[in-house]
């Protein structure tokens, strides 16, 4: 309704010619032989005529009506709910239970206590017109989930987004955050990076807010007006240290079932080390305004009508944290289909169902497109579709407090994973937009050929070719002629954030993250106005985006499950290692050459001649030279895979034609079995638990993606004895991967 | 004092190390032989050694005691004291009066009469101890000189700064001003700019405002309590159309003398087309909040507490302009010190002395330093120094609303000035940090000797070594390198903004502006609030930056007058104006290519496909492909001049040692008129009285420089022909000036 209202009132200025709908889908589908394509294709037809808006919509109004976080009477009732809804289309499920530390909080206090005194509010009130706002017996409080306990009082420093980049810029200024509670604003990084960093560096307490230049009436009207976050809306979320390990933290590496070994509370290593809490930009306000001394530079200062100041002081802060730390039962809801021919590969899909509010956007948005391809393949099966292998969809638990429902579920079955699985598929929210796909490189080729069969339900044009032109409006004009030139749109590489970490990450299963978005704005993430009202009335309210992600992430589930051979491809791998391989070389010629220009400013004078006296910094010290790096190892394992790549891909393309099916089984075994060798038994350094070499969240970043992350980061962090370890370690792997790529290549009988 | 206070608190922080005093100036100055050197250096010496930091003071408490714009009591009683200092000082100097029309408010009104009503205070209050800002009778009201009187009501549109590119956004957005009054905060151009380009969008008014973002409490402590603009200051200010021409909009091209012929005020083609007025911050929170529609582009938004949106409407706003037309009668004080052997070779140089309000930084910083120049020449007169060639000192009234004093002046005296010029030597503003050069590139080499021997009085390094520190540590890895080959510093190239225009721009004088800025903020631009007590209290609060400036502007203008060879350089200029010729041919390729990949987009459906339909934009037209351009004469004149400037540099450098001095007669005459070729008889298109080939103000920008002008903005507003004309135009010019230097070089016996 109000989509149309606007399209109304615009329309004078809307002038949009014709583009040609998506064609129907044709030609033979990656890893099918013609004929097989064919049957797919019918099968895939009817699939994609089921999802229904209608029901998207009822399911949501259902799942987040009202509070549903971990340990929740809501949270049981949903998972009980979504398993009723597995069983009636069919699939064989269960629940699974895991017993995990969650803390919820019993006390909170962020108080001024000078030079005036304020207490903050640390509440998101009901507003008029939205019922689940209203909710206050049910809801969470507003704060961060794994903060130790702590009662602290301290000046105050604002530490801008409190990345180490800022606290290299603060140490410039002489100002030091030992013995102060620093406040950070949401942004920049994964939000437990920032009491992490602080900890890092001394503060002895942590204070996150949504600054309203990143989230708040700078980007549009605020809610119930608008999508974007009120002055008393606060992001809740966790801080563990997910990137040393996600999940329980007191099971790292294995599954929380009821008898697990557990560390003692004091022992486990995720939790902050100093008392952290989110607030809202209302409560921020008195709290940044009475800062003063140094003015923040211009890249610090955000939309509230004051002026920026660093501190110390002379605000001083009060502030508390303590929480039940209880152990809360979750509940993941598991359900199969069994595989006809090859039941023993596994294609998984997944989405939380959890939430730290309502959670309408976050997850249901996306938990209710899994539901509908849930269902369609149910009636698939009625009229007599098979998969060849096996299907298991899971709507998890516990993914808000920290990746825990997945992961504990892949700590459990760690093995069968690494011995089944050939994809996990993994969605979260949804909005309108473009399709978001992030994921590993083997399946970029697969990934493609599914959205140039999705149709956009905005412009009738196919999926992939939305996503093309975003991608084109924005690039240089040397990257739209690569663009022009290549075959298939890259697709990102996945950091942290949701449920296909574990997967990724721990276990080296190929995994994909999707998801519809970009366009509207959105100000409620993690907060109780992330419900019903606010997604029906300012995101995906006609649901064709849900429609449009349950077509896109079931088709791809089905074709996963159903290709003659597993549709890996590894020649877009093989670039993207090579464009890898060339970011880390450049890394560490720009630092060689940053260290040689520093040295050389010190020796000018530069920073003494820069320097306003009646605004002083401290002149940096001499950088040690940065020494040579020995990349031929990772230059000579990506030629290497290379040249398997291209050998496969030829030997692919001429082989599915008219051959019998049965004589890929061994080639479906070794292809099984190629993401895992990238993986590294002894993980990356100093945090075991991640395992993949190419692809990790970053230990400063959070979320954020480093690849190559053993090279990357330790060339980051000038531990050049490490890179140069590092880099045989990551050309091993990528030797035994061109290996096998070759062996396949010749199995293929080429 | 404040300096050393805020040194000693933040002594822990600042290490800083020992870098060389500047030392003492040795060698050949450029110009002069080895023993007119040595003569001159004796001379320089006494001459540094007497600007005082204490009669600086004193001079600025007097002359910005009371508001002295133009018509004022204050005005008058300023340009008689000035004259008596010059007389005191043993100098013969005059007031030359012109008669100029300078439009007076006696109605201004920015009322919001919808949805609610509100009424701008139009005013900056009073602030206690700060005894200046209490001159309410005598201040002129906050304005914008040179609107038309206006009185319109209409709904109000936001347009970011107002410059074309934002017309540009709106279009695409679907929103037009026709009707309408438009709101633009300062900043992004020239504030002239802004009711031109809204006039000629259909705008029937113009409100300009600061925004704290850029002009306010986002940057720091607002007056009194720091430097930043308050809530209630005001940026006055002229909106004639000074790129069309400067000075007194009844007598262009002539002096506005008491007999001149004078234009109807209806026929004088720079007054506004539509009325404007500017306004504070304070009184634009109202007008803003109260505009609906599309929400701003981020690049759009402010630091005002509110979401930025462009409207049109609901606001709607009553604007009301009503001026006192009469002629104003203006004061230059001309002082002289005629030349001993030169008399007729001209070295001018200047700084205004009218105000918008008190006007202690803008222009009293600058006029202090020349007063101190003139009193230390006169004093070194009297010890027995006396010029070679004729100085000439001027303080100019009228500067701020049209550069009215010195236009006036230089057209009066075009002809003796085409004849006997030397050079210009402007200032203006002067604060604390670097020294800013901008000028004629022929003294480029010349104004680095003098940075050379002049000491920056934070650090003891030389002024040049300073400035170049600061262009090092902002320049990118490849810009360090080129710097470090070159021996001189780059000085920028002049638009408009100060009294060197008519100088440059219109007779042909080589120009330079000198001012120290780049530390400490400030925020009182053309308000109330710059005047004795701020500037004291925020800005070169000891004077020394003063004096700094005083000693380099007195030694440029005592080497430019004594110089046995006039020391102009033309080897930078050569390589500056091949610069300037690659920046065209790049802007031409790259209006081609963006005109074939905006195309493509259009062909690719790319502006249909990246449409969001709830905020649809219009598609764009195609553009016509974009014509090849036959740069080969610019080529060509331009590596003729640079194998002119070396050949005549060879000479320079071979011939001065040992020279008798009389035989530069005839060289100096014809290097007299070495800029003067540079320009064109006809001028500039549609704007003839910009002459100069290659600097002009941009016709859109209005301050900001456009090099190669002619060519340059044919190119940019797609006047293929016109740029084609416009080329061989330049090249004609850049030829003879290539004859002019070969033909030196032969006069130096080379």
């Amino acid at each position: 309704m109000r989509f149309n209202l606007l399209l109304a009132s615009l329309g004078g200025v809307l002038a949009l010619p014709m583009v040609a709908a998506a064609p129907p889908p044709s030609g033979d589908i990656l890893g099918f032989t013609p004929a097989s394509s064919r049957v797919q294709r019918e099968w895939e037809n009817k699939f994609r005529a089921l999802p229904s808006p209608a029901r998207m919509r009822a399911d949501m109004k259902l799942l987040s009506a009202r509070p549903h976080h971990v340990g929740s009477p809501y949270d049981k009732q949903n998972a009980e709910w979504i398993l009723k809804q597995f069983t009636d289309a069919g699939w064989d499920a269960h629940i699974e239970q895991f017993d995990v530390l969650f803390p919820t909080p019993k006390q909170r206090l962020v108080e001024l206590v000078a030079p005036t005194h304020f207490r903050a509010k640390l509440q998101e009130p009901p507003v008029p017109g939205d019922p689940t706002s209203a909710q206050t017996s049910e809801q969470l409080p507003t704060y961060n989930a794994y903060s130790i306990d702590g009662d602290v009082t301290g000046p105050l420093v604002y530490v801008n987004y409190g990345i180490p980049a800022d606290y290299d810029d603060l140490a410039r200024r002489g100002i030091s955050v030992k013995g102060a509670i620093v406040i950070a604003r949401y942004g920049g990084s994964w939000r437990g990076i920032k009491p992490k960093v602080a900890a890092e560096h001394g503060a002895i307490g942590c204070i996150i807010y949504s600054d309203p230049g990143d989230d708040g009436y700078s980007r549009g009207d605020v809610f119930p007006k608008g999508p974007l976050r009120p002055a008393d809306g606060v992001q809740r979320g966790s801080v563990m240290d997910m990137p040393t390990y996600p999940g329980d933290p007191l099971t790292p590496g294995v599954g929380a079932t009821k008898n697990a070994k557990r560390l003692p509370i004091k022992d486990a290593p995720t939790l902050t080390k100093i008392p952290v809490l989110p607030i809202s930009y209302g409560d921020a306000l008195p709290l940044l305004a009475a800062i003063g001394g140094t003015v923040a530079p211009s890249s610090w200062r955000g939309a509230l009508p004051i002026t920026y100041k660093i501190g110390p002081g002379p605000a001083r802060v009060h502030l508390v944290v303590k929480s039940n730390w209880d152990l809360k039962p979750i509940y993941d809801v598991i359900g199969k289909l069994q595989g006809s021919s090859s039941p023993d590969e596994w294609v998984i899909r997944g989405n939380h169902h959890d939430a730290w509010v309502n959670g309408a956007d976050d997850p249901i948005a996306g938990q209710v497109a899994l539901l509908e391809e849930m269902r369609a393949m149910g009636a698939l099966v009625k009229q007599g579709w098979r998969p060849k292998r096996t299907i298991i969809y899971a709507a998890w638990d516990g993914e808000e407090p920290g990746l825990l429902g997945s992961t504990e579920w892949a700590e459990t079955h760690a093995d069968e994973l690494a011995q089944h699985a050939v994809a996990y598929l993994n969605s979260d929210t949804n909005g309108r937009g473009y399709l978001g796909v992030s994921g590993s490189h083997v399946l970029e080729k697969f990934i493609n050929g599914v959205m140039r069969d999705i149709t956009d339900p905005e412009t009738g044009a196919s999926v992939e070719r939305r996503s093309l032109a975003r991608v084109m409006e924005r690039a240089s004009p040397a990257a739209r002629k690569a663009l022009r030139s290549r075959e298939d749109m890259h697709i990102g590489a996945l950091g942290s954030g949701s449920d296909y970490t574990a997967f990724l990450q721990h276990v080296g299963v190929p995994s994909m993250n999707l998801g519809f978005g970009g366009e509207g704005e959105a100000g409620v993430y993690h907060s109780v106005y992330d419900d019903f009202y606010w997604y029906t009335h300012f995101s995906d309210s006609s649901f064709v985006y849900g429609r449009a992600l349950a077509q896109t992430v079931g088709t791809a589930a089905m074709r996963l499950a159903d290709a003659d051979v597993i549709p890996y491809d590894f020649t877009d791998l093989a670039e993207t290692v090579n464009g890898y391989v060339g970011e880390l070389k450049a890394l560490h010629k720009g630092m060689a050459s940053e260290a040689v220009e520093h040295n050389r400013d010190i020796a000018d004078s530069t920073f003494f001649l820069t320097n306003d006296p009646r605004a002083p910094l401290a002149i940096p010290k001499p950088e040690a030279a940065v020494p040579d790096l020995d990349f031929t190892p990772l230059d000579s394992a990506a030629a290497a895979l290379t040249r398997a790549a291209a050998r496969y891909q030829t030997a692919f393309n001429q082989s599915l034609d008219g051959a019998a099916t049965e004589s890929f089984v061994k080639l479906n075994q070794d292809l099984l079995q190629s993401e895992r060798l990238l993986l590294s038994d002894a993980g990356l350094p100093n945090r075991p638990w991640f395992k993949h070499l190419l692809y990790a969240p970053g230990y400063y970043t959070g979320y954020g993606v480093k690849t190559i992350p053993g090279v990357r980061e330790a060339i980051e962090q000038k531990e050049w004895s490490l890179a140069g370890t590092q880099i045989s370690r990551v050309a091993a792997a990528l030797d035994a991967e061109a290996a096998l790529v070759d062996r396949a290549a010749t199995e293929l009988g080429h």
